[in-house]
């Protein structure tokens, strides 16, 4: 199984690191850009003894405890088999 | 139109943080956890004035030209209306 973690800031955490992307695209003459943010993401490898339901609750933990800023990020995931 | 870059290091090429990251996790005792990669994804708002077709193109090129180092990163992405 496999799980993808994508970590990304909150909507109201401004994004310094988006906007000078955001602004060296605009500069680089790429058209019909908007709002540019970065996030990150987590591929994990799971191992063949958990049920899906096992692996979910691991990941949703992992993603939530230790992967995750929660004062100013938020993540969604998914577990493919 | 929204656009999604997903950008991570090749197979082929060692991941560090990855392995650093996948070290942590099972010190803290998560369980079924193999291998761990990290990437990083780009989400882009585009302006009304392209067709789809449009948007994809430009944001394959962005992807290719600015977001991505061929030589050891690879990308994917998604465009939604």
């Amino acid at each position: 199984m496999k799980a993808h973690v994508y970590v990304s800031l909150k909507k109201t955490v401004l994004d310094p690191q988006g906007k000078t992307i955001q602004g060296a695209l605009k500069k680089m003459g790429y058209q019909g850009l908007g709002d540019v943010r970065q996030g990150k993401f987590f591929e994990i490898a799971l191992n063949g003894g958990l049920t899906k339901e096992q692996a979910t609750a691991e990941v949703e933990k992992m993603a939530r405890e230790v992967l995750t800023n929660p004062v100013i990020e938020e993540f969604r995931f998914t577990v493919e088999e």
